[in-house]
């Protein structure tokens, strides 16, 4: 029997995952059109990649430090001539030292390494936690992994033990969930975020969810938050997840917090989960010792950008040993995460201090790049103030705006004559006429009744922000 | 509910994954006593992990021109100082001619890719598979992947479609299979390889093995087949090769063609099946073109060993393209394989040509490690065949020897005392005498009856060869 789309695993076809969907797939054809010269009938000169958080593919450097490493322990023979590092490439005496350090500790990065990652590194994570949160943190609970995706893979692969397993997962969510949650046919249980209030977390709304699973007869396990928010852009505040450890405490619910963005906060402060939960032990002895908490980071986001490495980790609070022994076996049949990725994240949690050479240099391009970011919010969110029918939130967190789209009622009539819904048939002709690459916000998820899509900020210069709005305004006066 | 192993994915727990199992674990704990300087009450100086296809681990060193190469991709600043490389560095012209010509189609090694990898790198592919084969490729079927373990659960996810799959694979294997079917709640089909044809297929045992699981009411859809042999150290003749796609062709069945060990042979030639599947073809045109082909390589393995970059790939022929557009949609869901790593695909598919300024070293260094492996599984075949109830057939390929080992009745007593199996037992009482840790042919599944542990023959000098002689011999005279 040849396969065919009727007689393969029924979950893969399934699975949706719009950030790497249709609209992707036709922005590369642009794309791969523009590069052979054969581009006359399109109305745009570039693609603008606007669908997904890809900073090196856009505008962003990758930071010198961590690449002039990077390429000592991909040739360590550059060690032979140190001087000529120092003295004809600009390399500083911390990054040999580095190098070196690390090499002694990983070996060849062309080895694999343990399965959970490089010792030496995973200490150096525990020691970064602590730093951050000001609590300790032990080493053999830290996962090294393939970016924060294959994290999340691990934890659900684990927690899903049959289709009547269910997840708490914000609306509007990173399709990453839904997308495993449909593979591994377990139960996505959706609870609403705020977006009157910034896309928060409502824990009236959580429960309501929670109650209302648990009547249908699901076993909810699990709630997933994203901090900073994917898409919205939300960053919260430490009462909210206090308010969400408090709900999982009394449920028993594993909880999952993506914190892939935690360094690009623009406004208030990044609280760690696991930080809010040790001050919640503090306050409260005893009372949330059952707690099981599972923390995941990256090296794709923040200032350091580096997606291509896969490069990320997860550190898990209070599992049950025999439980961890699995989630060992389950990383183990992968063999490791990729060893420079490993050594990426090492440098993310250890970057040049100051009063090292590097310092300088690294502290400057840290800022530029946050601040660019930044701006290009700013600029962005400006930009959808002023047109009609669009509402957004200013960006708090994260490189991502989720604004609110108002469309005319002919406009939902010719996307449902296309079979589309309406943001998808936005999304679809604002790639037409600019080349912008955007995520309708049904990829997402989105209450029901309203239309979203998701941008980037990541893209540089201010002329595609003006595609956008003389889009906009010309699909408005279309369909009025 | 607390998570337990009682409660979690029973298909996590279920599975086994023996090359980084108990026995990994305890070499792991011995390294890090040894490294510690807390090794007095041990009984060797050093761990030898001969677990694991690992070659940078143990004596292999990169390839000369792959790293110079990659550290440029790692840090492109570097080319602004190309006559420091040159002069100081030692770099030839050919590697920033190849930095620069990767950076032109990749963009930044630290962006996501194409989720099926950089189209260039994928061309690059396809012209190596026409080389090799004397038949064109195609680059839109050239899936790029984090090894070829994440191929084959790539595959393995879109093909099993329920608890009644099966899928034939042979026995001995690689436990990624086992594995990934235990985790898929698919059916294992085993068919045993004949030891005594050096471990080749044959065609009598694999029907007898899908007329009975079919018999039992098993959907059969695939067959794996190992090529080189895993852990066997098998290289099949052409006719075997034959025997497979014909036998897959009269019952539908798609072909999984692992060839990680594709430039690891020393006896005779290696034939792909997609080679063999097209001279086929030739030969009866129209008869074999619904068979359905999916080969994986990797560069894990061969001459290039570089395991901890998670690099590879897979070539779909006659695949369904609906299906092929779910394999995008799944592989999507984690982005893409590490960038740096599809690099070094395209080094490994492309290295330096005769006449050009790297071909002669990079010809010794191939040419240093091809020879040293040969001499290495020459000299531990040497040592087996001297071992009283020690069979092996001699080397034809890969990383390993898997040897066949009869105990005494004893020795199978004191092992079910202990709650092991007598190979488990054996491999145990081997790493705690000497620091050698192989994996036991429990962990591959071998002929009933029969006992057999893998090694590779990767480790430097004689010295570990001497050690096992030793061990086993008092091994004997224990349980005699």
């Amino acid at each position: 029997m040849r396969l065919t789309v009727d007689n393969i695993n029924k979950h893969v076809v399934a699975a949706k995952y719009a950030v790497r969907g249709e609209l992707a797939v036709k922005s590369e054809e642009y794309r791969a059109k523009i590069a052979a010269g054969d581009a006359a009938d399109l109305p745009f000169e570039h693609v603008i990649s606007a669908n997904i958080g890809n900073p090196q593919q856009l505008d962003q450097k990758p930071l010198t430090f961590f690449r002039q490493v990077a390429s000592i322990l991909e040739n360590p023979q550059l060690l032979k001539s140190e001087e000529a590092l120092v003295e004809h490439l600009g390399y500083k005496t911390d990054v040999i030292e580095r190098a070196k350090w690390l090499l002694s500790k990983v070996g060849s990065v062309g080895a694999y390494s343990a399965s959970t990652g490089v010792p030496a590194i995973r200490e150096s994570v525990a020691k970064f936690i602590e730093r951050r949160d000001g609590f300790p943190a032990d080493p053999s609970k830290i996962y090294l992994s393939a970016g924060a995706s294959s994290g999340v893979n691990t934890l659900l692969h684990t927690i899903c033990a049959n289709p009547n397993t269910g997840i708490l997962i914000p609306i509007p969510q990173y399709p990453l969930y839904t997308a495993t949650l449909t593979l591994l046919n377990a139960k996505a249980v959706p609870y609403l975020l705020d977006e009157s209030k910034n896309w928060g977390t409502d824990l009236e709304t959580i429960r309501a969810s929670y109650d209302k699973a648990v009547e249908e007869g699901t076993d909810v396990r699990c709630i997933v938050i994203i901090n900073p928010g994917n898409p919205t852009g939300a960053s919260l505040p430490e009462e909210d997840i206090r308010a969400v450890l408090e709900f999982a405490n009394e449920k028993n619910l594993v909880v999952m917090a993506d914190e892939v963005y935690q360094t690009n906060v623009f406004v208030g402060k990044f609280h760690s989960f696991k930080a809010v939960l040790r001050r919640l032990q503090e306050e409260n002895p005893g009372k949330f010792d059952g707690l099981e908490l599972a923390s995941l980071h990256s090296i794709s986001k923040g200032m350091v950008g580096e997606c291509g490495h896969r490069g990320g980790y997860f550190e898990l609070v209070n599992f049950d040993p025999e439980v961890e022994a699995n989630i060992y076996k389950f990383v183990s049949i992968m063999l490791c995460s990729p060893v420079i990725g490993q050594c990426i994240v090492e440098l993310m949690v250890n970057p040049p201090k100051e009063g090292e050479p590097s310092y300088e240099l690294y502290q400057k391009e840290y800022n530029g790049i946050f601040e660019g970011l930044r701006e290009r919010a700013t600029a962005l969110h400006k930009a959808f103030a002023e047109m009609e029918g669009v509402e957004c939130a200013a960006p708090r967190g994260s490189m991502y705006l989720f604004p609110t789209i108002t469309l005319p009622e002919k406009a939902a009539e010719a996307a449902a004559a296309e079979g589309r819904k309406p943001d998808e048939f936005y999304c679809m002709r604002l790639l037409e006429a600019t080349g912008i690459c955007v995520v309708p916000g049904a990829g997402f998820g989105q209450k029901e009744g309203t239309l979203h899509f998701r941008t980037t900020f990541l893209a540089p210069g201010t002329e595609w922000v003006g595609s956008i709005v003389k889009f906009h305004k010309e699909f408005l006066d279309k369909y009025r």
